[in-house]
């Protein structure tokens, strides 16, 4: 794993030499179609990309004059504000379209949409969309690299790359590594795509939740299933908690927040039942006292702040893969 | 015509030298007040900055330094943006007022909004509104530039100039072209914007829509008018699509859009009866199936994208000439 | 005082050099707990960066590579875009979140939002949000420095920095000079701050209004109450109106607005009776025909777009102070 990325931030180009390994894709849209090789060359990319962030000048130059059009189709701030962050510390400029007020509303398709972007001369899509396999379906329509920010309740791949990247950090390796992942693992594109990551680096994933959230199809993907979050407290190395999303009370899928929290909340009572080092995780934003509570999320095993600042590190290494990594 | 802007992206000005004619104009809010001179410094101007947009690095140095203000009273996604590009390419700032939640919304007059922005030290106005004529309000009370993007049924230069660039490009003239414009002439910006700028450059227009959408106090302007598009298909070398505003069909404007499609929409029928290298636009976003039909849209004939990419050019010039154009 | 600020705008790293005095503060939350050495120091710093606003560029590089997030949990055109702009002079660059749509109405605390937003590597945070001490909370729970854009019915210390500012910059001094405030003072973040710091640089201070919107108890800031804005007309160098919430008057507040105008409101038979050259202020955005007529607003005495073109150079000081102030 080489380290570069240099320390002149002016002129230098900074491409990370990590140069046993040639990207030879246009897009990223989902883990599932990543070898465990890319997967690992992107946390590569990305820790060469870290200490971007610890200069005082918190910028290289390599993507300047480049355009990177973020199409939030579904509405995000965090995941918007990480690349829009990402581009800039790689000097692109940014512009942005909102799902509210944008010519989709006009009863334009979003693949109309996309290619009048392209057609103004972007460089980059990352696409956010509420439909499963949106960037799937555009990316043979342009030619422009497009990264998928979320695509309904399929893939968030730079989320599960985040994950993936936080545990690495912390453990070492994947190889071998235990990951529970706990909550609504039917609805969640957060699930699919770190199940998918973390399988091909080698972790034993368990998913744990209600059997309303957890479909036993799920096994086909390589990981256990469990309906009780007690019982795999002290058999796991990382518990990653999903966030509720509160409109699917409404569906009956969730009988109340409050049985939830107590059967699948994460709380002192449970942590100290877990292995001394257990990574807490979670994608953010969090609901305390339900998914989670305040002592846990803020404690020594949380490493939820590290999640959201490793994203950036991860969103710099896909934008310049997809830019520049086949140059 | 010359073309220049220097291929040293980085210290070179980029100044255009088109240098027979000095532009002296410190806004753009009409084609109206144009001279046929003038427009055409416009395009010419435009065709040196499309360059830029074909470079890895797409960026001049022209405006480095300046802060253009998008003032979008009226919202719109794709004009905002082409303009935001355009700037960006041009290495100025932008700032964005968006009609919703700004200060109109607390009774503040829009002449104190502007002047306000103004106050901030800005270089350049784009300004949408949903009045007619709130640009010409404008003009004389501040004194920065003021680039019209729309305001009410009353004009929409750029559209008009990256039309009429459009057609330069494709048939080399303005000349002796004749031009039909189809649709909801009676309410359209981008009519009569075009309407003017054509007419000063020597081409012919036949405006083409049901009577209740083409007044015929419009031949004033110096156009035909046919209330059959079947009538003038094999007569023009360009066909100019108008969207259609669906909120305009609850004025009985309209009779219905299948009837409207059927009498005014453009199909690969229709297509066959047209001269062979016909041009079909449109200012996008594009209703497919009502003013034209997918493989029309798509075609070998079509030049919608072509017109997105050289509404960046085109907007790139305008900004540069009010900017930098009097220096 | 000093007045720096280099002329090359390029590489000159044009750190002010008001060398007398060090700036010791993580954070701008309010003039509270400034002293009048502290709030000089501003003053002083953002007269260096007012030059800058004059040249052709109007950048300096002194926050290059820095990030400046604008959370404006509480939304506000103006003051977004004049802590934009002020950041874009200094060559940072900057992020927003506004508060709809934002993580916040996923049921987010705002201290999380921040942490999220700290853990993304930004360098300063601009801060609105409608409850008061907002700010005071966060500061200590964040390690980048936190500027209080306005909280609650509490502070909005920049615009009082610029008021002030102004004030200096007309009449040469604040000690000694009469002040009015007129309006809502019970319930204006504006007037609570330009007390405190009018007072705290010797300048004396009356607070007119009716009496349901002026509080006895505010004596007990040093300041003079009157209830009729004729018997002070005469008595005062600056006359600084608030402007009118209208959603006040649904509470009863208010009699009417026409009764608030005609008592309280400036107008040119009042402006006959100020001293000569009194200035008239107002925070904008102006409700003409109730706080203060056209030919007032517009007229000789009026310095309301000057407090406007202000804001941006004290802003840039307080940008360049937190970030900057302490190296």
């Amino acid at each position: 794993m080489t380290k570069k990325a240099s320390s002149s931030s002016k002129e230098t180009d900074s491409k990370p030499d990590n140069d046993k390994f040639v990207w030879t894709r246009k897009d990223l849209v989902g883990l599932d179609e990543l070898s465990a090789e890319e997967i690992v060359h992107i946390l590569d990319t990305a820790q060469s990309f870290q200490e971007v962030s610890t200069r005082s000048i918190k910028k290289v130059p390599a993507l300047r004059g480049k355009v990177v059009a973020l199409l939030f189709f579904e509405d995000s701030t965090r995941t918007r504000m990480s690349f829009e962050l990402a581009a800039s510390r790689l000097s692109a400029d940014t512009v942005f379209l909102s799902g509210k007020g944008s010519s989709t509303s006009k009863g334009e398709t979003t693949l109309d949409t996309v290619r009048n972007v392209e057609a103004m001369g972007v460089d980059a899509f990352v696409i956010r969309h509420s439909q499963s396999g949106a960037p799937h379906l555009l990316q043979d329509k342009v030619n422009v690299p497009i990264i998928n920010a979320g695509d309904g309740q399929h893939e968030h791949p730079t989320q599960a790359l985040l994950d993936i990247f936080t545990i690495r950090q912390k453990l070492g390796t994947l190889e071998g590594v235990r990951v529970a992942i706990v909550g609504d693992i039917a609805h969640s594109r957060v699930a699919r795509s770190n199940i998918l990551g973390l399988k091909k680096l080698g972790a034993e994933v368990v998913v744990v939740g209600p059997p309303t959230l957890v479909p036993s199809t799920i096994t086909a993907m390589g990981c256990e299933v469990s309906n009780s979050l007690d019982d795999i407290l002290d058999q796991v190395d990382v518990i990653n908690m999903l966030r509720i999303q509160f409109e699917r009370f409404a569906s009956n899928l969730f009988p109340s927040v409050r049985e939830y929290s107590s059967l699948f909340g994460m709380n002192s009572k449970r942590l100290a039942k877990c292995r001394k080092n257990v990574l807490i995780m979670h994608p953010g934003p969090i609901n305390r006292g339900v998914e989670l509570t305040s002592d846990v999320a803020d404690g020594p095993n949380s490493c939820i702040l590290q999640q959201v600042t490793n994203g950036l590190a991860v969103r710099m290494a896909v934008l310049y893969l997809v830019s520049r990594g086949r140059e």
